[in-house]
């Protein structure tokens, strides 16, 4: 079975022995041997890889740019490699093996595709190194500014630019890419559900239907650095209470505004234990049911900053609806599949946002648990996500009796 | 003049250009240019330098060891050399550089000293880059074991060992050193003050009577890491918002109990903005008038902690009086001086607690800021510290009728 055997393959890499969680972050060693495994795993496929000017990896069976030129571009499914740090196996590598496993079941079936097929790893959609989520989505779509992708920097001030030199790869010619995306005639990213909605229903698979608003902002608090000793309490001028003010008004204000609020990076300086903290850094992550209860919760939670505090939107991602007709085609062909929304962000929303009929597909997860090394899918119900990816694909590219499917760019 | 070049000639080390603050952590790179710079001065003098078991550096002008054995030992100049992150560049290097100074300035009176004279640059006394202040002269008395000081570990998870070895010592030979010790018949430490009370008192330097109890706690507080969007917030257990009530529970408590507590350093895990916090370290440094106070502090900011939490002594000291007599003698060698208690954490302290004659000045310090780019001393204010700290040194030297004074080890 090519799921299980490529699912194996993949188990070592990154892996941390001791909390057994995952830490494969965008454009270092680790991400390569992933990318590079990518590589080995399409061309013992027959297929060549090529990387668009996002970092992007594509795979394609058949010629996508005269499908794309015929007016029927190509089905794409995929996901993406990399992970949050001490992360899940599944977020991201499950639609990606299952992508292979299921292209191999419809090769298998011998019959010729309508379009051509294509299998994606999407670059660095975690953001976990350099802060901004989906970035190889946004760079692709036009989403993300290259320039501001280039000056990007991760914790020990490496920016995105350099470190795609250091993975072998010209940072000048990072940008939009047309030209890859027209290519794509319908995008189904198949993903570990982050939440209890498929075990509440008793499930295996369920169809995506959108993604809620969500958006992530640096906060910057100003203190006055002074030594822990010496200095009184009613002189100091502490950042780091400042902040801790700030993560229970952000929790307080989502309980208000029924959304979520996570400060999830925290960054003290001048960080050590016997200085009174002089700046704090805090990443606030923000996502609920629509753009106003978000943006008031943010609000609420950043209302005592002061005048030399600043806040920067890093990203913001409106709610993303996949496209109903296709979602509801796929519920009936997978035998009624539950429609679940989302608060997480995907590849799937920042392409579905430019434009492109997307669909995404749940595998169950027994706790619900995700950016975590307890993050979990049985088996089975991993074999279940390749079989219903099968059907799908298997519906998409069969030969139709006209254009203008609703799957199709001429939708 | 002596202290004017040799101190300009350390500004640009480790200083960061943006901030202004220096970061001079131990065994780093550009500790060793200053441990560089200190042999060069010292063997510009015609002095060698010799290391000890613990990593100090010790410049003598006479035979320490002859004195030793004759039951006259030396009288020993210093402080330290590196600093907190983003620090001032007063803490430490004023009292090394003043020493310095001093030696010249009896050098160049030409009259013989009745003992040797020493000046000492102790190794990683801030703590900023291991987690123990003081640990050279921990090491050295004997209250820091060697094998978990070789075991500490920095951020990165370099052990102090391995720095200690990339520097070019022999982390194996690292341990307390009691010939070293018996060098030292007086020990004098001359430090920026750390607070204002030099300036509520308006003068430039003053003698140290004695150092609060003081400890540095390494807290783990757990929860669990999940998705920052897919988990409700009644299914989080989130380890930031458990850390934001400690620090704040820290904050009441020592306003409580009449004592200073301080969160300078938390790390958060896994650290990614869009994973809720599964576990974070703090690290709570209190400190106070008395032992009592400071431990009911420390229960009450920890006493929210779960089983799997943890909470580490990483460092106890308490109360440290300096000779009292030597304090009133030279209070009033400097024209009654004015005695000051700290806070703040010093070797001198660790001699003290060690049974060596201590003693400290102040120099004054015009907003009290310490551990801070903006930590301060006037020109003139560090030469009178220089001067006061030439007269201690004439003073403990100068040929005396009878043996068994309170600077001697005798008494």
């Amino acid at each position: 079975m090519t799921f299980l055997r490529t699912w194996d393959a993949l188990a070592p890499v990154g892996r941390d022995t001791g909390s057994g969680g995952y830490t494969r972050l965008a454009w270092t060693p680790v991400d390569a041997v992933l990318r590079e495994w990518f590589v080995g795993e399409a061309s013992a496929r027959g297929l060549d890889v090529c990387q668009d000017r996002a970092g992007n990896l594509w795979a394609w069976w058949g010629d996508p740019d005269a499908a794309a030129r015929a007016g029927q571009p190509g089905v794409v499914l995929g996901s993406h490699l990399d992970s949050v740090r001490d992360g899940g196996a599944f977020d991201g590598p499950l639609g990606v093996v299952s992508a292979l496993a299921a292209l191999d079941a419809l090769r298998d079936r011998g019959a010729a595709p309508s379009r051509p097929v294509g299998v994606v790893v999407m670059a660095d959609e975690e953001g976990a190194r350099f802060g901004v989520a989906c970035a190889g989505s946004r760079l692709l779509t036009g989403a993300l500014d290259p320039d501001r992708a280039r000056g990007l920097r991760d914790d020990d001030g490496t920016t995105l630019a350099e470190a795609y030199r250091a993975a072998g790869h010209d940072p000048a010619s990072l940008g939009s890419d047309p030209a890859a995306l027209a290519r794509v005639g319908a995008f189904v990213e198949l993903h570990v559900e982050q939440g209890r909605g498929l075990v509440d229903l008793g499930r295996a698979v369920g169809v995506g239907t959108g993604i809620d608003p969500h958006g992530r902002w640096r906060v910057r608090l100003t203190g006055r650095a002074d030594h822990a000793g010496t200095t009184r309490l009613d002189d100091r001028d502490d950042a780091l209470v400042r902040a801790a003010r700030l993560v229970l008004d952000a929790r307080g204000a989502a309980e208000r505004h029924g959304c979520v609020a996570t400060v999830g990076r925290l960054e003290v300086r001048p960080g050590s234990a016997n200085a009174v903290p002089g700046a704090v850094e805090a990443w606030l992550d923000a996502r609920g049911p629509d753009e106003t209860a978000v943006r008031a919760l943010v609000a609420d939670a950043t209302g005592g900053l002061r005048p030399a505090d600043g806040v920067t939107e890093e990203s913001w991602t409106a709610a993303t609806t996949f496209d109903p007709a296709l979602a509801r085609r796929l519920s009936g062909l997978l035998g009624d599949a539950p429609l679940l929304g989302t608060a997480a962000g995907h590849d799937a929303g920042v392409l579905a946002a430019a434009g492109v009929p997307t669909a995404m597909l749940f595998v169950r997860n027994p706790t619900g648990v995700s950016h975590s090394p307890a993050e979990h899918a049985e088996e089975a119900d991993c074999l279940a996500g390749v079989a219903a990816l099968t059907d799908v694909l298997v519906d998409l590219v069969a030969p139709r009796a006209a254009a203008g499917t609703v799957a199709g760019r001429a939708t």
